[in-house]
Protein backbone atom coordinates (compact mmCIF):
# COMPACT_ATOMS: atom_id res chain seq x y z
CA UNK A 1 0.00 0.00 0.00
CA UNK A 2 1.17 3.46 -0.83
CA UNK A 3 2.19 4.96 2.48
CA UNK A 4 1.81 8.48 1.28
CA UNK A 5 -1.45 9.86 2.41
CA UNK A 6 -3.26 10.46 -0.84
CA UNK A 7 -5.81 13.14 -0.37
CA UNK A 8 -7.36 12.55 -3.74
CA UNK A 9 -8.73 9.17 -2.83
CA UNK A 10 -11.08 10.58 -0.27
CA UNK A 11 -13.06 13.71 0.13
CA UNK A 12 -11.61 16.02 2.74
CA UNK A 13 -9.59 13.32 4.45
CA UNK A 14 -13.00 11.84 5.17
CA UNK A 15 -12.31 8.79 7.28
CA UNK A 16 -9.10 10.11 8.69
CA UNK A 17 -10.79 12.94 10.42
CA UNK A 18 -7.94 15.33 10.80
CA UNK A 19 -9.24 18.71 9.80
CA UNK A 20 -9.00 21.80 11.81
CA UNK A 21 -7.80 23.29 15.05
CA UNK A 22 -10.20 21.29 16.99
CA UNK A 23 -11.07 19.32 13.93
CA UNK A 24 -9.08 16.41 15.21
CA UNK A 25 -11.18 16.20 18.30
CA UNK A 26 -14.30 17.15 16.46
CA UNK A 27 -13.80 14.69 13.72
CA UNK A 28 -13.38 11.81 16.07
CA UNK A 29 -16.73 12.94 17.31
CA UNK A 30 -18.14 12.63 13.83
CA UNK A 31 -19.77 9.32 14.50
CA UNK A 32 -21.32 10.72 17.64
CA UNK A 33 -22.38 14.02 16.22
CA UNK A 34 -26.03 13.25 16.36
CA UNK A 35 -25.82 13.39 20.12
CA UNK A 36 -24.09 16.75 20.23
CA UNK A 37 -26.30 19.83 19.95
CA UNK A 38 -24.88 22.81 18.15
CA UNK A 39 -22.47 21.01 15.88
CA UNK A 40 -22.91 21.15 12.16
CA UNK A 41 -23.59 17.81 10.55
CA UNK A 42 -22.71 18.37 6.95
CA UNK A 43 -24.17 15.80 4.61
CA UNK A 44 -24.29 15.17 0.91
CA UNK A 45 -26.79 17.20 -1.05
CA UNK A 46 -27.22 19.85 1.62
CA UNK A 47 -27.96 23.49 0.89
CA UNK A 48 -25.76 26.04 2.65
CA UNK A 49 -26.74 29.69 2.78
CA UNK A 50 -24.61 32.63 3.85
CA UNK A 51 -26.46 35.69 5.12
CA UNK A 52 -25.29 39.03 6.38
CA UNK A 53 -24.08 42.47 5.39
CA UNK A 54 -21.27 43.83 3.22
CA UNK A 55 -18.68 41.53 4.78
CA UNK A 56 -20.66 38.57 3.52
CA UNK A 57 -21.84 40.28 0.32
CA UNK A 58 -18.30 41.19 -0.76
CA UNK A 59 -19.22 42.41 -4.22
CA UNK A 60 -21.29 39.46 -5.36
CA UNK A 61 -23.12 39.61 -8.67
CA UNK A 62 -26.34 38.06 -10.00
CA UNK A 63 -28.23 39.41 -7.01
CA UNK A 64 -31.73 38.81 -8.27
CA UNK A 65 -31.10 35.22 -9.21
CA UNK A 66 -27.86 34.01 -7.70
CA UNK A 67 -26.42 30.90 -9.25
CA UNK A 68 -25.58 27.98 -7.03
CA UNK A 69 -21.89 27.21 -6.39
CA UNK A 70 -20.79 30.15 -8.54
CA UNK A 71 -18.00 32.51 -7.59
CA UNK A 72 -19.57 35.61 -9.12
CA UNK A 73 -22.74 34.94 -7.14
CA UNK A 74 -20.73 34.29 -3.99
CA UNK A 75 -18.54 37.39 -3.98
CA UNK A 76 -14.92 37.90 -3.04
CA UNK A 77 -15.11 37.52 0.72
CA UNK A 78 -15.00 34.78 3.31
CA UNK A 79 -18.20 33.22 2.02
CA UNK A 80 -16.80 32.70 -1.46
CA UNK A 81 -13.50 31.46 -0.12
CA UNK A 82 -15.18 29.02 2.25
CA UNK A 83 -17.52 27.86 -0.49
CA UNK A 84 -14.72 27.13 -2.93
CA UNK A 85 -12.82 25.18 -0.30
CA UNK A 86 -15.88 23.12 0.56
CA UNK A 87 -16.71 22.46 -3.07
CA UNK A 88 -13.15 21.53 -4.01
CA UNK A 89 -12.69 19.24 -1.02
CA UNK A 90 -16.10 17.58 -1.31
CA UNK A 91 -16.70 17.67 -5.02
CA UNK A 92 -18.86 14.55 -4.99
CA UNK A 93 -21.11 15.74 -2.20
CA UNK A 94 -23.42 17.79 -4.42
CA UNK A 95 -23.55 20.65 -1.99
CA UNK A 96 -25.59 23.70 -2.96
CA UNK A 97 -24.08 26.93 -1.69
CA UNK A 98 -25.61 30.39 -1.91
CA UNK A 99 -24.75 33.83 -0.62
CA UNK A 100 -27.50 36.39 -0.06
CA UNK A 101 -25.64 38.91 2.08
CA UNK A 102 -26.40 42.56 1.26
CA UNK A 103 -24.16 45.48 1.96
CA UNK A 104 -25.33 47.81 4.70
CA UNK A 105 -27.81 45.44 6.25
CA UNK A 106 -28.77 45.44 9.90
CA UNK A 107 -30.84 42.69 11.53
CA UNK A 108 -34.19 44.30 10.80
CA UNK A 109 -33.25 44.52 7.13
CA UNK A 110 -32.52 40.82 7.04
CA UNK A 111 -35.96 40.29 8.50
CA UNK A 112 -37.57 42.41 5.80
CA UNK A 113 -36.23 40.16 3.06
CA UNK A 114 -36.04 36.89 4.97
CA UNK A 115 -38.79 34.99 3.16
CA UNK A 116 -37.32 35.35 -0.30
CA UNK A 117 -33.65 35.59 0.59
CA UNK A 118 -33.49 32.90 3.24
CA UNK A 119 -36.54 30.76 3.96
CA UNK A 120 -37.35 30.13 0.31
CA UNK A 121 -33.89 28.60 -0.14
CA UNK A 122 -34.77 26.07 2.57
CA UNK A 123 -31.16 25.91 3.75
CA UNK A 124 -29.93 22.92 5.72
CA UNK A 125 -27.09 25.05 7.07
CA UNK A 126 -27.63 28.77 7.59
CA UNK A 127 -24.69 30.99 8.45
CA UNK A 128 -25.34 34.55 9.64
CA UNK A 129 -22.88 37.37 10.24
CA UNK A 130 -24.70 40.54 11.24
CA UNK A 131 -24.26 43.37 13.70
CA UNK A 132 -21.53 45.77 12.71
CA UNK A 133 -23.97 48.11 10.94
CA UNK A 134 -26.40 47.90 13.86
CA UNK A 135 -23.82 49.79 15.90
CA UNK A 136 -21.93 51.63 13.14
CA UNK A 137 -24.99 53.31 11.64
CA UNK A 138 -25.88 54.42 15.14
CA UNK A 139 -22.46 55.97 15.66
CA UNK A 140 -22.78 57.85 12.37
CA UNK A 141 -26.28 59.08 13.15
CA UNK A 142 -28.02 57.06 10.45
CA UNK A 143 -29.83 54.73 12.83
CA UNK A 144 -31.24 54.94 16.31
CA UNK A 145 -30.80 51.31 17.23
CA UNK A 146 -29.57 50.03 20.56
CA UNK A 147 -27.91 46.85 21.68
CA UNK A 148 -31.27 45.84 23.14
CA UNK A 149 -32.94 46.24 19.78
CA UNK A 150 -30.14 44.22 18.19
CA UNK A 151 -30.82 41.43 20.66
CA UNK A 152 -34.57 41.58 20.28
CA UNK A 153 -34.42 41.67 16.49
CA UNK A 154 -31.80 38.90 16.29
CA UNK A 155 -33.65 36.60 18.69
CA UNK A 156 -36.89 37.17 16.78
CA UNK A 157 -35.24 36.48 13.44
CA UNK A 158 -33.84 33.19 14.67
CA UNK A 159 -37.15 32.21 16.20
CA UNK A 160 -38.88 32.93 12.91
CA UNK A 161 -36.27 30.89 11.10
CA UNK A 162 -36.58 27.91 13.40
CA UNK A 163 -40.37 27.99 13.12
CA UNK A 164 -40.16 27.88 9.33
CA UNK A 165 -37.18 25.52 9.15
CA UNK A 166 -37.24 23.32 12.24
CA UNK A 167 -34.25 21.25 11.14
CA UNK A 168 -32.00 24.09 10.05
CA UNK A 169 -28.46 23.99 11.43
CA UNK A 170 -27.34 27.44 12.48
CA UNK A 171 -23.93 29.06 12.34
CA UNK A 172 -23.84 32.39 14.18
CA UNK A 173 -20.70 34.42 13.43
CA UNK A 174 -19.33 36.93 15.89
CA UNK A 175 -19.33 40.55 14.67
CA UNK A 176 -15.82 41.96 14.78
CA UNK A 177 -13.81 45.10 14.18
CA UNK A 178 -10.14 45.91 13.92
CA UNK A 179 -8.99 49.03 15.73
CA UNK A 180 -8.00 51.09 12.71
CA UNK A 181 -9.60 53.08 9.90
CA UNK A 182 -13.17 53.96 10.80
CA UNK A 183 -13.02 52.19 14.15
CA UNK A 184 -11.98 54.36 17.08
CA UNK A 185 -12.53 54.42 20.81
CA UNK A 186 -16.12 55.57 20.40
CA UNK A 187 -17.03 52.01 19.44
CA UNK A 188 -16.16 50.68 22.88
CA UNK A 189 -17.31 49.24 25.13
CA UNK A 190 -20.64 49.27 23.29
CA UNK A 191 -19.36 47.04 20.52
CA UNK A 192 -18.42 44.39 23.04
CA UNK A 193 -22.07 44.26 24.10
CA UNK A 194 -23.12 43.61 20.50
CA UNK A 195 -20.62 40.77 20.32
CA UNK A 196 -21.97 39.34 23.53
CA UNK A 197 -25.48 39.39 22.09
CA UNK A 198 -24.38 37.36 19.07
CA UNK A 199 -22.80 34.83 21.40
CA UNK A 200 -25.99 34.71 23.45
CA UNK A 201 -28.12 34.19 20.36
CA UNK A 202 -25.88 31.29 19.38
CA UNK A 203 -25.90 29.77 22.82
CA UNK A 204 -29.64 29.98 23.29
CA UNK A 205 -30.25 28.39 19.92
CA UNK A 206 -27.64 25.61 20.08
CA UNK A 207 -25.93 27.23 17.13
CA UNK A 208 -22.30 26.84 16.18
CA UNK A 209 -20.52 30.05 17.10
CA UNK A 210 -17.56 31.33 15.08
CA UNK A 211 -15.48 33.69 17.24
CA UNK A 212 -14.17 36.07 14.59
CA UNK A 213 -13.24 38.81 17.08
CA UNK A 214 -11.08 36.49 19.11
CA UNK A 215 -9.55 35.19 15.90
CA UNK A 216 -8.60 38.67 14.70
CA UNK A 217 -7.36 39.66 18.14
CA UNK A 218 -4.98 36.72 18.01
CA UNK A 219 -3.99 37.43 14.43
CA UNK A 220 -2.60 40.83 15.48
CA UNK A 221 0.54 39.07 16.64
CA UNK A 222 1.16 38.06 13.02
CA UNK A 223 0.24 41.30 11.24
CA UNK A 224 -1.18 44.69 12.20
CA UNK A 225 -4.87 45.57 12.07
CA UNK A 226 -4.61 47.18 8.63
CA UNK A 227 -3.44 43.93 7.10
CA UNK A 228 -6.73 42.29 8.06
CA UNK A 229 -9.13 45.19 7.38
CA UNK A 230 -7.89 48.53 6.17
CA UNK A 231 -10.94 50.44 7.37
CA UNK A 232 -11.34 48.30 10.46
CA UNK A 233 -14.61 46.81 9.24
CA UNK A 234 -14.24 45.27 5.78
CA UNK A 235 -11.69 42.44 5.65
CA UNK A 236 -8.88 42.38 3.14
CA UNK A 237 -8.30 39.21 1.15
CA UNK A 238 -6.06 38.11 4.00
CA UNK A 239 -8.74 38.82 6.57
CA UNK A 240 -11.29 37.00 4.45
CA UNK A 241 -9.02 33.98 4.07
CA UNK A 242 -8.57 33.79 7.82
CA UNK A 243 -12.31 34.05 8.34
CA UNK A 244 -12.94 31.32 5.80
CA UNK A 245 -10.54 29.08 7.67
CA UNK A 246 -12.24 29.58 11.02
CA UNK A 247 -15.68 29.20 9.46
CA UNK A 248 -14.59 25.95 7.84
CA UNK A 249 -13.15 24.67 11.10
CA UNK A 250 -16.53 25.23 12.69
CA UNK A 251 -18.54 23.62 9.90
CA UNK A 252 -16.47 20.79 8.48
CA UNK A 253 -16.69 17.55 10.34
CA UNK B 1 -3.20 27.08 30.64
CA UNK B 2 -4.04 25.88 27.20
CA UNK B 3 -6.03 28.75 25.78
CA UNK B 4 -6.48 27.12 22.46
CA UNK B 5 -8.23 24.14 23.89
CA UNK B 6 -10.45 26.38 25.96
CA UNK B 7 -11.20 28.30 22.83
CA UNK B 8 -12.02 25.22 20.85
CA UNK B 9 -14.47 23.84 23.34
CA UNK B 10 -16.23 26.81 24.71
CA UNK B 11 -16.14 29.29 21.91
CA UNK B 12 -15.87 27.58 18.59
CA UNK B 13 -18.54 25.16 19.62
CA UNK B 14 -20.87 27.68 21.13
CA UNK B 15 -21.00 26.68 24.73
CA UNK B 16 -20.96 22.94 24.34
CA UNK B 17 -19.78 21.03 27.33
CA UNK B 18 -17.27 18.57 25.96
CA UNK B 19 -15.00 18.42 28.95
CA UNK B 20 -16.17 15.00 29.95
CA UNK B 21 -15.36 13.60 26.56
CA UNK B 22 -12.09 15.23 25.68
CA UNK B 23 -9.61 13.00 27.45
CA UNK B 24 -10.78 9.77 25.95
CA UNK B 25 -11.26 11.23 22.52
CA UNK B 26 -7.85 12.81 22.49
CA UNK B 27 -6.34 9.47 23.33
CA UNK B 28 -8.20 7.89 20.46
CA UNK B 29 -7.04 10.67 18.19
CA UNK B 30 -3.43 10.33 19.27
CA UNK B 31 -3.49 6.62 18.68
CA UNK B 32 -5.07 7.20 15.30
CA UNK B 33 -2.42 9.69 14.28
CA UNK B 34 0.44 7.46 15.24
CA UNK B 35 -0.98 4.72 13.10
CA UNK B 36 -1.09 6.81 9.95
CA UNK B 37 2.25 6.89 8.16
CA UNK B 38 2.97 10.10 6.34
CA UNK B 39 0.59 12.12 8.44
CA UNK B 40 1.88 15.26 10.11
CA UNK B 41 1.90 15.16 13.88
CA UNK B 42 1.92 18.78 14.86
CA UNK B 43 3.03 19.45 18.41
CA UNK B 44 3.63 22.43 20.64
CA UNK B 45 6.86 24.31 20.10
CA UNK B 46 7.49 22.89 16.64
CA UNK B 47 9.26 24.78 13.87
CA UNK B 48 7.54 24.81 10.51
CA UNK B 49 9.42 25.88 7.39
CA UNK B 50 7.98 26.65 3.97
CA UNK B 51 10.31 26.25 1.01
CA UNK B 52 9.85 26.75 -2.69
CA UNK B 53 9.77 29.29 -5.48
CA UNK B 54 7.81 32.48 -6.17
CA UNK B 55 4.50 30.87 -5.26
CA UNK B 56 5.82 30.30 -1.76
CA UNK B 57 7.91 33.50 -1.67
CA UNK B 58 4.96 35.72 -2.57
CA UNK B 59 6.72 39.00 -1.97
CA UNK B 60 8.11 38.33 1.47
CA UNK B 61 10.46 40.83 3.09
CA UNK B 62 13.34 40.54 5.59
CA UNK B 63 14.99 37.94 3.36
CA UNK B 64 18.36 37.88 5.03
CA UNK B 65 17.01 37.47 8.52
CA UNK B 66 13.34 36.53 8.37
CA UNK B 67 11.42 37.05 11.58
CA UNK B 68 9.49 34.18 13.03
CA UNK B 69 5.68 34.26 12.82
CA UNK B 70 5.76 37.59 11.02
CA UNK B 71 3.55 38.42 8.07
CA UNK B 72 6.10 40.56 6.25
CA UNK B 73 8.62 37.74 6.49
CA UNK B 74 6.00 35.22 5.33
CA UNK B 75 4.72 37.01 2.25
CA UNK B 76 1.25 37.32 0.79
CA UNK B 77 0.72 33.81 -0.51
CA UNK B 78 -0.54 30.48 0.76
CA UNK B 79 2.33 30.17 3.24
CA UNK B 80 1.44 33.40 5.00
CA UNK B 81 -2.25 32.58 4.95
CA UNK B 82 -1.68 29.12 6.35
CA UNK B 83 0.71 30.46 8.96
CA UNK B 84 -1.76 33.06 10.22
CA UNK B 85 -4.50 30.46 10.48
CA UNK B 86 -2.26 28.10 12.43
CA UNK B 87 -1.04 30.83 14.73
CA UNK B 88 -4.52 32.21 15.38
CA UNK B 89 -6.03 28.82 16.03
CA UNK B 90 -3.16 27.53 18.18
CA UNK B 91 -1.96 30.67 19.84
CA UNK B 92 -0.70 28.84 22.91
CA UNK B 93 1.29 26.25 20.98
CA UNK B 94 4.39 28.41 20.54
CA UNK B 95 4.83 27.36 16.95
CA UNK B 96 7.73 28.89 15.02
CA UNK B 97 6.91 29.44 11.38
CA UNK B 98 9.30 30.59 8.66
CA UNK B 99 9.16 31.02 4.91
CA UNK B 100 12.35 30.81 2.86
CA UNK B 101 10.88 30.40 -0.62
CA UNK B 102 12.69 32.36 -3.34
CA UNK B 103 11.19 33.49 -6.61
CA UNK B 104 12.46 31.67 -9.69
CA UNK B 105 13.95 28.71 -7.86
CA UNK B 106 14.27 25.24 -9.31
CA UNK B 107 15.25 22.20 -7.27
CA UNK B 108 18.97 22.60 -7.81
CA UNK B 109 18.73 26.17 -6.54
CA UNK B 110 17.09 24.98 -3.37
CA UNK B 111 19.99 22.58 -2.97
CA UNK B 112 22.51 25.38 -3.38
CA UNK B 113 21.12 27.28 -0.40
CA UNK B 114 19.77 24.35 1.59
CA UNK B 115 22.18 24.47 4.52
CA UNK B 116 21.48 28.06 5.50
CA UNK B 117 17.89 28.32 4.28
CA UNK B 118 16.59 24.98 5.46
CA UNK B 119 18.81 22.69 7.54
CA UNK B 120 20.03 25.45 9.84
CA UNK B 121 16.42 26.16 10.81
CA UNK B 122 16.14 22.53 12.00
CA UNK B 123 12.46 22.37 11.03
CA UNK B 124 10.19 19.78 12.58
CA UNK B 125 7.81 20.18 9.64
CA UNK B 126 9.22 21.04 6.22
CA UNK B 127 6.85 21.92 3.40
CA UNK B 128 8.20 22.11 -0.15
CA UNK B 129 6.50 23.32 -3.31
CA UNK B 130 8.89 23.22 -6.25
CA UNK B 131 8.77 22.27 -9.90
CA UNK B 132 7.00 24.80 -12.04
CA UNK B 133 10.22 26.63 -12.92
CA UNK B 134 11.99 23.34 -13.62
CA UNK B 135 9.67 22.96 -16.62
CA UNK B 136 8.82 26.61 -17.33
CA UNK B 137 12.41 27.80 -17.65
CA UNK B 138 12.97 24.92 -20.02
CA UNK B 139 10.02 25.93 -22.17
CA UNK B 140 11.36 29.49 -22.36
CA UNK B 141 14.89 28.37 -23.22
CA UNK B 142 16.49 29.52 -19.94
CA UNK B 143 17.21 26.03 -18.64
CA UNK B 144 18.02 22.67 -20.12
CA UNK B 145 16.50 20.54 -17.39
CA UNK B 146 14.43 17.45 -17.94
CA UNK B 147 11.84 15.63 -15.91
CA UNK B 148 14.54 13.07 -15.11
CA UNK B 149 16.80 15.77 -13.70
CA UNK B 150 13.87 17.11 -11.67
CA UNK B 151 13.37 13.66 -10.20
CA UNK B 152 17.05 13.07 -9.53
CA UNK B 153 17.55 16.49 -7.96
CA UNK B 154 14.38 16.27 -5.88
CA UNK B 155 15.13 12.77 -4.59
CA UNK B 156 18.67 13.82 -3.71
CA UNK B 157 17.49 16.93 -1.91
CA UNK B 158 15.10 14.91 0.21
CA UNK B 159 17.75 12.31 0.94
CA UNK B 160 20.12 15.05 2.04
CA UNK B 161 17.40 16.52 4.21
CA UNK B 162 16.54 13.25 5.89
CA UNK B 163 20.20 12.52 6.57
CA UNK B 164 20.59 15.88 8.30
CA UNK B 165 17.16 15.89 9.97
CA UNK B 166 16.13 12.27 10.55
CA UNK B 167 12.93 13.19 12.37
CA UNK B 168 11.72 15.87 9.98
CA UNK B 169 8.11 15.55 8.89
CA UNK B 170 7.75 16.28 5.19
CA UNK B 171 4.97 17.94 3.26
CA UNK B 172 5.44 17.66 -0.50
CA UNK B 173 3.12 19.91 -2.47
CA UNK B 174 2.06 19.10 -5.99
CA UNK B 175 3.21 21.60 -8.64
CA UNK B 176 0.22 22.96 -10.51
CA UNK B 177 -0.77 25.25 -13.35
CA UNK B 178 -4.01 26.75 -14.55
CA UNK B 179 -4.60 26.69 -18.29
CA UNK B 180 -4.50 30.41 -18.91
CA UNK B 181 -1.99 33.24 -19.19
CA UNK B 182 1.48 31.87 -19.78
CA UNK B 183 0.31 28.25 -19.72
CA UNK B 184 -0.60 26.79 -23.08
CA UNK B 185 -0.69 23.39 -24.71
CA UNK B 186 3.11 23.27 -24.97
CA UNK B 187 3.22 22.48 -21.26
CA UNK B 188 1.47 19.16 -21.74
CA UNK B 189 1.79 16.28 -21.28
CA UNK B 190 5.28 17.06 -19.94
CA UNK B 191 3.95 18.98 -16.96
CA UNK B 192 1.95 15.95 -15.88
CA UNK B 193 5.21 14.01 -15.65
CA UNK B 194 6.64 16.65 -13.31
CA UNK B 195 3.56 16.37 -11.14
CA UNK B 196 3.94 12.61 -11.08
CA UNK B 197 7.53 13.00 -9.90
CA UNK B 198 6.45 15.14 -6.96
CA UNK B 199 3.89 12.52 -6.00
CA UNK B 200 6.57 9.81 -6.30
CA UNK B 201 8.99 11.79 -4.13
CA UNK B 202 6.26 12.09 -1.50
CA UNK B 203 5.34 8.44 -1.69
CA UNK B 204 8.88 7.14 -1.44
CA UNK B 205 9.56 9.34 1.58
CA UNK B 206 6.31 8.79 3.50
CA UNK B 207 5.60 12.48 3.09
CA UNK B 208 2.21 14.11 3.26
CA UNK B 209 1.21 15.01 -0.27
CA UNK B 210 -0.94 18.06 -0.98
CA UNK B 211 -2.64 17.65 -4.36
CA UNK B 212 -2.86 21.26 -5.50
CA UNK B 213 -3.43 20.39 -9.16
CA UNK B 214 -6.41 18.23 -8.36
CA UNK B 215 -7.68 20.94 -6.05
CA UNK B 216 -7.50 23.62 -8.74
CA UNK B 217 -9.00 21.29 -11.34
CA UNK B 218 -11.98 20.84 -9.06
CA UNK B 219 -12.15 24.55 -8.29
CA UNK B 220 -12.75 25.32 -11.97
CA UNK B 221 -16.40 24.41 -11.46
CA UNK B 222 -16.66 27.36 -9.06
CA UNK B 223 -14.64 29.98 -10.98
CA UNK B 224 -12.56 30.11 -14.17
CA UNK B 225 -8.81 29.61 -14.29
CA UNK B 226 -8.05 33.33 -14.23
CA UNK B 227 -9.79 33.70 -10.88
CA UNK B 228 -7.22 31.38 -9.32
CA UNK B 229 -4.09 32.49 -11.19
CA UNK B 230 -4.18 35.21 -13.81
CA UNK B 231 -0.98 34.10 -15.52
CA UNK B 232 -1.68 30.44 -14.93
CA UNK B 233 1.26 30.07 -12.54
CA UNK B 234 1.07 32.61 -9.71
CA UNK B 235 -2.05 32.30 -7.60
CA UNK B 236 -4.35 35.20 -6.88
CA UNK B 237 -5.38 35.86 -3.31
CA UNK B 238 -8.27 33.50 -3.95
CA UNK B 239 -5.96 30.81 -5.27
CA UNK B 240 -3.66 31.30 -2.31
CA UNK B 241 -6.55 31.04 0.15
CA UNK B 242 -7.66 27.78 -1.42
CA UNK B 243 -4.10 26.45 -1.25
CA UNK B 244 -3.80 27.47 2.38
CA UNK B 245 -6.98 25.57 3.15
CA UNK B 246 -5.80 22.37 1.50
CA UNK B 247 -2.36 22.69 3.08
CA UNK B 248 -3.97 23.12 6.50
CA UNK B 249 -6.21 20.13 5.96
CA UNK B 250 -3.10 18.08 5.34
CA UNK B 251 -1.13 19.40 8.30
CA UNK B 252 -3.50 20.13 11.15
CA UNK B 253 -4.17 17.23 13.45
Amino acid sequence: MNQTFTFSRRQLFGGLALSGLSGGLLSVLNAEKKSIPGRIRLQKGMTILFQGDSITDAGRQNRKSPKVNDQKSMGNGYAGMAASALLASRSSWNLNIFNRGISGNKVHQLDARWQSDCLDHRPDVLSILIGVNDIWHGLTGRYDGTVQRYENDYMALIERTRMALPKVQLVICEPFVLKCGAVDEKWFPEFDHYRAVARKVASQNSATFVPFQEMFDRALSFAPAQHWARDGVHPSHHGSALMADFWLQAVRG
